[in-house]
């Protein structure tokens, strides 16, 4: 198993248990090592009291593209910090896309940038993820 | 009607409209003008594929309580950076109860400090956010 | 004057009256409308009490960018947000580039990316910034 | 020695080898396990092309409440991400104070959230830190 099948056999295997990314309807898009494209379309539930969707919707997506990118080399790693700015808002029925991109890897600690945007390719969420990586490996070879 | 009064009568109307906040299961526990209390109890289906909750669930909640302390002047505030880490895991069943407390409130903006508890009284969340404080009013007296 | 020529003409201003950042040393190495790329080197009055570059020396130069890159347009930008990692640390005689790249631009509000690396092109610091644009001018016209 | 004798041994050993700080003209008011209460004086050379406060400066002051507080324990403690809130600007002369104030103190992270006041009692900076607590001790006993 190289490299890149590794990533994709951990990122289906998260996916697969994580019962609140797949209430949010998320799919994979593209996963590479270290790296992450996922989507999902906004539904009614998702919206807060201005009829426009809750910022919790736009930060999820965002922090599942980055566990998807940071733990797909095979050790586990959990989020210590995360930033999100909101450029603009995000409506019902939008198509969000986050793409997750590491900038930064060492021994401990990772960097992640996300960007989402909507169907027009429009940003509406700009965030940005550091994480612990533990010692624990997903699988055992 | 006065600040107080004023203060309970917006979030009210806002939690009221809210579906994701209410998706969530939150409940305030008290409002004071730029100040909320907020709480909600994690579900199975708000976890990840670690078995514990998704960042997204905290992020949510903290997200919430900076609406309603932000709003409840009158006039209507968006996010537009936020900020979250995470010094300990949250479980299922946990009890998370959110504190919004205001750092700071000028013209245009506003700063606001989270702190997120569970029922232990262990801090799960430490979250900020800024709001941009548009000019446009709730409720026309 | 295009849009280019006023760019490099407000950064030439601002740098000129800039004092902290004279004193850091910062040179521009291009600048584009909403978007700059500087450096500096870091010497030793730089230095904490580990012997390598204090934190707030790297947020500094990010924090130069951002305002060369937000300001550009010709309306006044202050910065009401920012975050900084550090993937790597600093060490004395670094020659530090930091690139500002523009994410969004609203009537009020822009967020940009900084990337600050060394003369390894390793990363030392990924920031972001969030500024309100206001409506005052650099110059009349 | 007990906590608080090492405490503020441990911070004298560290701004007196700490050259930024010491430019930054820093001295300290209180020092407890986990706290750092810290003050500076802001002189011309601190300004930016506004003539105001360079957001370096600020941001400086902050990081070193930080790393004053959380290395205090005895373990070396390097940040990992920061992130600074603007609610006012800071002018020439004005008497800037940081309290640092532990938020959570796991194996091996720590969170902070500072506060930078002026001599009005003004809040100019809304800060935290999340620190990596190395293995590293300060002195053996």
């Amino acid at each position: 198993m190289n490299e890149q099948e590794k990533a994709e056999k951990i990122v289906r295997h998260m996916i697969e248990k994580d019962e609140f990314s797949r209430w949010l309807g998320i799919e994979i898009v593209e996963i590479k090592p270290g790296y992450s494209k996922i989507k999902m379309k906004v539904r009614k539930e998702m919206l807060n009291g201005f009829g426009i969707a809750h910022g919790g919707i736009t930060f999820s997506l965002a922090d599942s593209a980055l566990a998807f990118a940071s733990n797909n080399y095979g050790r586990i790693a959990v989020a210590l910090e995360t930033g999100l700015a909101f450029p603009s808002p995000v409506y019902e029925n939008d198509e969000l896309t986050a793409v997750a991109e590491e900038q930064s890897k060492g021994n401990s600690v990772g960097i992640y940038n996300v960007t989402v945007t909507n169907q027009k390719n429009v940003k509406v969420g700009i965030f940005r993820g550091t994480v612990y990586r533990t010692k624990k490996e997903f699988f055992k070879e």
